[in-house]
């Protein structure tokens, strides 16, 4: 049933449906029409119909979309219920930040573990993960594989990184080194430059000026 | 020069242009070929010809590139050189982790202040950062007016924070709430969605197998 040449542009904007759909089901809306998610999502309605008819529609004419429902098609399309793991790589400020946050767990992803090289913090724990060396990439991969290796090094450790967890057979990687990383064929990255967002930031406001 | 309607996926270019070009510089690297240029950022030669053109071109036949003009030119385009200034709204775990960052200094951002509500903050510092209460944001704003407000708030805080900033004239929010603010007329966001960006990397790796 899936087209399995969705664009990217796709694939970002159902994990923004994906977004809105939690935020409907959590406020008790049962139906919505293309029309209430464009004006919600400033998109137009032939828009939304068009992405959502690349994963087989899941909308009635006159009807609309059963919230439940299509969350719960976008949900296993994206994968948010194959019960994947990761694991956080570097124990900085980031990485610290994100074993706060809700991002994994309310997408279907268990962190299991954190890893960092600084002797002050391998054998503490932050918020429920416990840290251990880079160094025991290996033996704990063995033991507790691992789907997702979220990268929070400093940049010039980033591709060593990424090369020593390939090796050992990870997947996939979340790079936020803002450095670009090379990866074997068949594993798959999702890059955060977060100061890519911040210049195209500053360039709209010296536009609007 | 500047055509005023490059694409938002030009300008998301242009700001991947300016990393790859610092780099090259920082590396002492003088002059690029779009092939090479190409090569390194995965994109083809005639793309970054083509992007490159819009912005008047920068390069010579035959020649390539002078990375120190073109990266002065991208930084001068995308509005590094205005001396923007930030606040961090939101001193938890993303906010400390942002304050820390290299991410504004290197694109020639200034924080000048963070805020927060816990009293367990107000008046602490982090990094180099004073934190004071949310209640203070329009004597700030009075006395040292900043650019671009950087939102680390809670969800259901984003939008009732973004009301108050904008209302003192706060021109540009960097919001990383994770839902998505309404904003006047004049004023300019740009959202960091982690949780999109995760839920594509969770699709590539379910697509993957």
């Amino acid at each position: 049933m899936i087209n399995r040449d969705v664009s990217p542009a796709v694939v970002a904007r159902l994990s923004r449906y994906y977004r809105f759909l939690r935020a409907l089901k959590e406020k008790g809306v049962e139906r919505v029409s293309s029309a209430e998610l464009a004006s919600m999502m400033d998109l137009t309605a032939s828009q939304i119909r068009q992405d959502l008819n690349c994963f087989g529609g899941f909308g009635q004419q006159g009807y609309g979309y059963n919230v439940e429902y299509l969350f719960g098609e976008l949900r296993r399309l994206l994968g948010a219920e194959e019960g994947y793991t990761a694991v956080i790589v570097g124990a900085g400020n980031l990485g610290a930040a994100l074993a706060h946050a809700q991002t994994f767990s309310r997408r279907g992803v268990t962190v299991t573990a954190m890893f960092d090289i600084s002797p002050k913090l391998i054998g503490t724990r932050i918020g429920d993960l416990d840290v251990y060396h880079d160094d025991d990439f290996a033996a704990f991969y063995k033991k507790r594989p691992f789907d997702i290796a979220v990268l929070c090094v400093p940049k010039d450790a980033a591709q060593e990184c990424a090369d020593r967890l390939s090796a050992l057979g990870v997947p996939a990687f979340w790079n936020f080194t803002g450095i670009e990383i090379t990866v074997p064929d068949g594993c798959v990255v999702e890059n955060v430059h977060l100061g890519d967002s911040l210049l195209t930031l500053s360039y709209k406001l010296k536009k609007r000026t």
